[in-house]
């Protein structure tokens, strides 16, 4: 597919690796723990962005030798604050079938070794079998009739994504253009971090500056790693929708899709909100 | 509300605890484990119904006197068959802030202690705050309208609800009157098990036997406990549909409402099928 025109004005420059292959870089310690560090291009108000933690949180797990197959399913849960600077983290091989693979996985700092965020995985042998899909793409203009978002200055990593977003207030939910910034061909952890980065709905439903924060993020997906290889660096569609905002807590759900109509993951979230 | 007027045929006696409460009946161990023993009222083909074993594991955690307010996110992971018999629940708190509580729980077996289960909760104090429903309550006809699906006596669990199913093939989901079988109060575990009751969309899309294993469970809940507390035993709505089945795999979520329209919870899992 056509290499999309994104703008690059802050994209670090091309001779070295995407700033989100850095973010997720990881360092092999023996018995299946790895050492990261927090990227500053991905950080947010307070800590990192929530879908580079679950990207990294992801690679831990697709590092491991005795990996099976592809992801299927993710969770990961934030429980506390990551701090800046480096992390471990720890992954635990739960049990193999011979279709399929459950993994448990915890992020921790300092000499405490508190824990920040935990997971839990499961990876599946992909095979042919019959397929149908029932959901619907979502109905989107073309990228360029959308204004992109603005990114802030105080949330590095809203500069990390272009998203052009049409929030339909009628349907109760929000179509977006979703694209990497620079482009990178997508992947599983690029995938799991994209599920990330809509804009809570509560923003479109009530404009008013509300303290947010996910609790929890749960991802699935519907593509093969051959499958995802052969897409590339296209920017891809979204469609997110929230069911109920309740008593402290929301959720929010979402899909992303190619442009040309293939489901690739389907997500859902729980955000603790302030009134 | 009324008291539904269900078929108690196969029920047990009043004079006994509730089936699912036997089935979900803990002894604390001490150092936050419990035992438990599976339950013949929710076997399915090969060891428990998913449904029961989602909701013993979070009643562990409700039995854990740290526990912190009521449950917003619970996801549970199959990783193995649970064989019939005694079984241990090791639970895990991960971290507790001011709002939020992270759980993580495993269910063991046999003198080597395999796991079978795995799962993750998030609890939360619930506080009233601005709040909007964006989700439509599903079209039910009167339930004594729709026709009970049979059971199968191959799953004892399935004489255990009385599900009045509508497949609406075109608009690509099912809708659903679903009641605990006798009547029973609904409360956190209940609902948990009632998100695993739903037929997979795979059978009304392509009606031939197929062998399917839910390998992940996700659900959020979006009630707080004295609001669970005020709805009593009545029959509650579903709805439930599929995005994608590819590759070995399909997804499946679903709502639980209350016949006044109040949403419950929303759930998701993935289930593996052989083709």
């Amino acid at each position: 597919m056509t290499q999309p025109a994104l703008p690059d004005s802050d994209a670090p420059g091309q001779a070295g690796p995407h700033p989100f292959d850095a973010a997720i870089r990881l360092s092999p310690l023996g018995g299946g723990r790895f050492a990261g560090r927090t990227s500053d291009a991905y950080r947010n108000m307070v800590g990192p962005y929530g879908g580079i933690t679950a990207a990294v949180m992801l690679q831990a797990l697709l590092r491991r030798p005795e990996r099976l197959g592809d992801p299927v399913a993710l969770t990961v849960n934030y429980a506390g604050p990551v701090r800046d600077g480096e992390f471990e983290i720890a992954t635990r091989e739960i049990r193999t079938s011979r279709s399929t693979q459950h993994w448990f996985a915890e992020l921790v700092q300092g000499p405490e070794r508190e824990v920040s965020t935990t997971a839990t995985a499961v990876f599946g042998t992909r095979r042919e079998t019959w397929a149908h899909v029932e959901a619907m793409p979502p109905a989107l203009p073309p990228r360029e009739s959308l204004v992109p978002s603005r990114g802030t200055s105080v949330a590095p990593w809203s500069a990390r994504y272009e998203r052009r977003t049409l929030d339909d207030l009628d349907a109760g939910e929000a179509r977006s253009w979703l694209a990497d910034v620079p482009p990178r061909p997508i992947d599983f952890p690029g995938l799991a971090s994209l599920c990330d980065a809509f804009r809570p709905w509560l923003f479109a439903r009530r404009p008013q500056r509300t303290p947010i924060g996910t609790v929890t993020m749960n991802v699935y997906f519907h593509a093969a790693a051959d499958e995802l290889a052969a897409i590339g660096a296209t920017p891809l569609q979204g469609v997110a929708r929230t069911n109920a905002i309740h008593r402290g807590f929301f959720d929010q759900e979402a899909q992303l899709w190619t442009p040309d109509g293939r489901l690739l993951a389907t997500t859902q979230q729980v955000v603790w909100f302030k009134e």
